[in-house]
């Protein structure tokens, strides 16, 4: 049983199923969120609500963050009533985020500075994934940081892999995942679109290959939705994937990587913010392809 | 029990097992190879060897290619002493090379103008696969020819996906997954070149990926070649892999549809030529973003 | 003074203004276009006409061809009723279209087995150009088939400049020259859709190189058609700017050279074509790049 | 003539020759530079030497200011002895760099809230163009600070060209030029590669162009330096065109606008730059395209 006192920061489509995930193994947690009525709704589950990110954890303890972005992970923990100062000695930070290595890198000194640990642990799995506890978790950091991290971690997803000790690795891993989900998505976009365009149909297309050489969650869910056109609601907002590839960018920048790919989709992305897509789920890159090539289905559709 | 006379033309590395496994099956196969050699190898399994593609099928019988390229299969369908004269009324030629649309529909109009039919069946899957039954088949064609290839396409491969009467979509579907397969690679690529460079392991990075959301035949044996870079002996050859990306690049110009990722592939591809690496595996496309980033694990390996 | 006899075939937008430079200049020509009514315009200027390519050259005579692609070339020269036979010993064939190194080769080789001459020597220059004798000519093949044609292209152009004795050569300069244009146009619209999203003219960006930094007719020309979208009538269609995209791509293949920049190119015209653009100007590329930036303009133009 | 004093900031390459032809016109000039040894030479030709940026200026004067980055901008402006505060109520900051819409901005407005002018004036030209005075200068600004700008900004070049009152504007432009220039570049390169593939002389190849239809420096200069491979010394260090290639990319992201030719430039200096080629002249940039085409000149080269 973990007997530490746990505040959760970040109330998200993500967040809150792991949070709740939290309450409901037993756990005492407090969370946070910078709009509070996402926070009020955890309270039937058992928590308490902080109004402000250190109110929401005690010293020594654990503070788990699962926010939008760089800029809203410094703030709660950098800026005023952040969880920096008063997390303090023996205390520890599992940061899930989709961040910039440089950010975990730099949250890592400053923690260290401040006597506490930091464990980069960002996730990979949908807001369902996140509910039935079977996401995917990459973690880098301090062998301490594993160690007192591990039980919650394991409360929330289904395996933990492990990539060093380099707090900035794993947010690289989930950097380059979510590029490879993208890419794959371009890549069925591109294949449904000459498939379409030569009387084949994409939905049946997109069925062959999810049952044989492309076996797996991605292609399968994916190549569906993409068939379908199912662009809304979101699983995955398109605006947040365009965060995700500039990060991909910034990093290959720094590391001096060429990667055409990566500015494929990004160009992607973009046209598809010009046409305000920014909502739709991130598959709805494909819509560039489909107008590009005038597909007939298009006209249908709209 | 197949009681039909069977000619199989094509006995690279593909076509040798796929014959056998029709041989072990107790049918009766003629062999043509333009290659003598290369058939005599099969006459241990009991397959009689013809010295013409005409030679290998009798009249109203069944004629199985598995060719290397669009001009291959036009060689012993049209050029001398080709099958398509002989197989004459009541034939059936089952085509399960990957070559272009374009080459089944005229292909399929000759017969059918000489009263025999014409299936396209091309695979996917390895020599290994070929070897074990384990093809994956696409086909489209008439309902009679599909009804007559049924049994013979159950022995060689694990599954038959139909795509309609066209006789050129299942070349499609089968030029769309190649296409496919080789931007799956593109982004392994690029996604281990981004993690070298940030003290990431290759092979774990490919591990993590294969065990979890890409847990797929292609990412899990291609993640591992690439990052081995274990490009030799190939089990597809860079060199035929660049045939089916022009192969694509001509459907989708045809079709009038912009695929910008088969563009990228092309590039990869010509640029591995330029290189004299067409004997490589195909994964081995991989060198050219590794060349480009200057990562360290090339200058060790070179 | 220039005695021969001269056969021009193919009376386009580009044919007709030389043939009729050629008739004032005094020459003695015969025309041959192959629907006849563009021919008979020429009539009127002294032309006499032919019914079929052959009729239109004497033996041993001059054939000049300008001709939309190599297909409408090689039926000219190869086809019924063609140039080569009767041509014969003595005979001089200027080449003058945009075509592919390859046909050039195959042509020269063809021509110097019946005894006549072939000389590769494709223009800048839109039909004004034309018209106005400031063609540019570059030219390729045997010294002998140089010297005979150079007061022919005298009259046509403002100048001739040599690439060898490879028939095929010219015509890679020639590709490379479009190739070039259709870049730099690309460019013009990239960096005016970035200037007009910040709130500056696009006539006084276009304006502003084609003064200083880029003050060739290139950027001036182009800049200003771009900054005003004016595609109509066309200069040079989309379709045609597509066929010598093509060919790049082709002889490019060929050599093993990767020209990403050539395939973003082709990726434009492809979508433009896909939407029902091919006669429009070349430089209608640029409505992609605006259509994906979702330029205010585009929306106040349609 | 000019009576008022003026402070000139950042004396490399560029910021040294434009800062002596003030000296000899006669205007009173004081100096600053980071390496002062820099400054220093300057003192022969008449200048005072300062040892900070507010050293540099008088109260109400004029600060020019020629720096690599923004960074090297903000320190002189906005640092400890910075020239904002100094330059006060009826001081003007004329703004050369080459530095992001954002940084002219947000300056402008600093400047006004003390009382000063800024105009960003942004110019094209290599040193040899500064030396002699035929810079291309673009301004943007107030029309209060254009107008006691203008008779310095004639001194240092050969023409003005007005973008409005938004003092980002003549940013974007500066920006969109060195896109333009960089893509030439690339287009030529590609095109040299095509042409020398087929046995062509790239030299002949860039002449030709040169004369014809790219008869602009740009294509003059930098075709024969693509064709001669002379990347030493630099002319525009191949890193500050990687400076320049991100601001434009940042500015594309910021307005929306999908630049897929910027993200192609962008590629081939980060390869060039993980290749250790930063300190070569930017169209070195070639060497990627020639390697990838394994060129023969290559070959003999290295």
């Amino acid at each position: 049983m973990i007997a530490e006192k746990i505040g959760f920061l970040g109330l998200g489509s993500m967040g809150a199923p792991m949070a709740r995930n939290l309450l409901n193994s037993g756990l005492a947690v407090t969370v946070y969120n910078r709009t509070r009525t996402h926070a009020e709704t955890l309270s039937l589950d058992g928590a308490e609500i902080a109004d402000t990110p250190a109110g929401a954890i005690v010293e020594g303890g654990i503070a788990i963050t699962m926010l939008a972005h760089d800029a809203a992970l410094e703030a709660v923990t950098l800026g005023p009533d952040g969880i920096l100062e008063k997390l303090g000695k023996g205390g520890l930070h599992i940061s899930m985020s989709t961040v910039s290595p440089e950010t975990s890198k730099k949250l890592a000194a400053l923690h260290a500075a401040n006597g506490s640990l930091f464990l980069s642990a960002p996730v990979f799995g949908r807001p369902e994934a996140a509910a039935a506890k079977k996401l995917w978790i990459c973690q880098s950091g301090s062998g301490e940081a594993k160690q007192r991290a591990e039980a919650i971690l394991d409360i929330l997803g289904q395996g933990i892999h492990d990539f060093g000790d380099d707090p900035g690795a794993a947010n690289v891993v989930k950097l380059s995942g979510n590029f490879m989900i993208l890419a794959a998505i371009e890549s069925m976009a591109e294949a449904q679109a000459l498939a379409e365009k030569n009387g084949i149909d994409r939905a049946a297309l997109a069925s062959f290959f999810g049952q044989t050489i492309f076996s797996c969650p991605i292609y399968q869910n994916y190549g569906r939705t993409l068939a379908e056109r199912a662009y809304e609601p979101a699983g995955f907002k398109l605006a947040l994937g365009m965060k995700d590839v500039r990060l991909v960018r910034d990093v290959a920048e720094a590391a001096m990587v060429a990667m055409p790919l990566a500015d494929l989709l990004h160009a992607r992305l973009l046209t598809s913010l010009a046409k305000k897509r920014g909502n739709l789920d991130w598959t709805a890159i494909e819509l560039v392809t489909a107008e590009d090539a005038a597909l007939r289905s298009m006209t249908a559709a709209n």
